[in-house]
């Protein structure tokens, strides 16, 4: 299967111009779509990109599944044109897509995972959070603080040192036997299943600092793919550990999140 | 001619995981080079991107000129692979390139612009400040602030109301008969022009803020393609002009500048 290709004057290559989103499929079927096409909407919207229309996305993951599960990595750009960063007259988006077979790494989801805390901080523009857009470096640069492998996740503040996100996934926390999970309305992405909890009344928005991370009662890191890995070990910048939690061999914050995405029954 | 291309999977079309140069070719001939390979470089460095070699950039602007002045635009990615956004085990970066004829928009050099202030706040980033990588939205953002032809540029400030940049320029003030351009520590773009001006010893680098750019004896926006535009009247967010400064027929910031990009002879 050719990958899809775009030229060089498409805005998305050049300045990052789009959104995109990255859909489990289940026997061919998206889950969380409602939530998925929300976000992609949203910020399309924010950015002033028509939103492609229901027909084209549904095509995208139409024909037959080649896997129980794939992942569908959809990106919408503004397409080419426009002089410099001045919008083309007439827009044509681009909607590209890819589907890849996919097997959760469920070792993680009953043993947990270690997580560190990053040294890069996310900057704040209110503007750009929450969406899922293309200009995603201060992920690349945080993701890239470590090589070990046995690191399944970086834990990522903002400037004033708030906890805001992993790199590729959200954060939650219990505190007080309730789960909370960082308001993003500065920096940070607004995942799907983080988006389907706090609309189940599972979880709520709060704030913690980073440096408060190893006090909490338990944390987990989480997308709506991968599921929920819950963290039993957190380390610092420097690799020190920071803080050890137990495996909890009946987490119900993961089931629930798992009856969403369909990893348990309901 | 046609158009390079970049697959779907390419990290700069997937996170913006890359960096671009925009120079002026005289006559096949880069101009103010050393000045873009230093910021290509630094950008690469800054990013983890391995430098491609001077023969590669070289090639893109070998074989022959087809119009005394042309834009090359060069586009570095990390290419593809690695799994999310950690990184490729074998880095194999794309550099891409176009040219395209060019000429000046001389009216403006004499008569000079309109520009506005801009209504959005660019977030601090030190790890991203002064590259010119390819995560660019607040740029875009900023542009689709006005429609009208007869604003030449927008200025931008940042999230505490210090002025940055304009959105495709440097922006440039004389106060007390010296000529100052922002610090670009902690976001911005550092020109190439504004580096040869800085290092030539014609311009140094201070705070002003937005709000007080008024009340600047000059104001030019310039970069080293379009070279360097007089403001001659400044607006607010709203459209209000809030100052008029008069033409001046003999520019010396503008000569000098002119002079370094050849658009005048020394």
């Amino acid at each position: 299967m050719t990958l899809p290709r775009v030229p060089f004057d498409d805005r998305g290559l050049a300045y990052g111009d789009g959104v995109f989103e990255t859909v489990l499929l289940r026997k061919g079927e998206p889950v969380l779509w409602p939530y998925h096409l929300a976000r992609l909407k949203r910020g399309c919207q924010r950015l002033g990109i028509p939103i492609p229309s229901q027909e084209a996305l549904a095509a995208t993951w139409g024909g037959g599944a080649s896997a129980t599960l794939e992942v569908l990595k959809l990106i919408v750009t503004r397409g080419s044109g426009g002089r410099g960063y001045a919008l083309p007259e007439t827009p044509a988006p681009r909607l590209l897509s890819r589907r890849t077979p996919f097997a959760p790494e469920t070792a993680r989801w009953q043993e947990g995972v270690t997580v560190r805390q990053c040294r890069l901080r996310l900057g704040h523009q209110p503007v750009l959070a929450g969406i899922k857009h293309l200009n995603r470096l201060e992920n690349v640069l945080a993701r890239q603080e470590w090589q070990t492998p046995n690191i399944a996740e970086g834990l990522l503040a903002d400037a004033h040192g708030q906890l805001i996100e992993a790199t590729s996934m959200n954060v939650f926390w219990q505190q007080q036997g309730c789960v909370f999970t960082p308001r993003l309305d500065k920096c940070g992405v607004a995942g799907t299943l983080r988006a389907a909890l706090i609309s189940q009344g599972v979880v709520r928005e709060a704030d913690v600092s980073l440096e408060a991370t190893p006090s909490v009662e338990r944390l987990w890191v989480a997308n709506s793919v991968q599921g929920v890995w819950p963290v039993t070990a957190l380390l610092s910048e420097d690799g020190v550990c920071l803080k050890r939690w137990p495996q909890n061999a009946s987490d119900r914050f993961q089931t629930v999140a798992h009856q969403l995405l369909g990893y348990v029954s309901q």
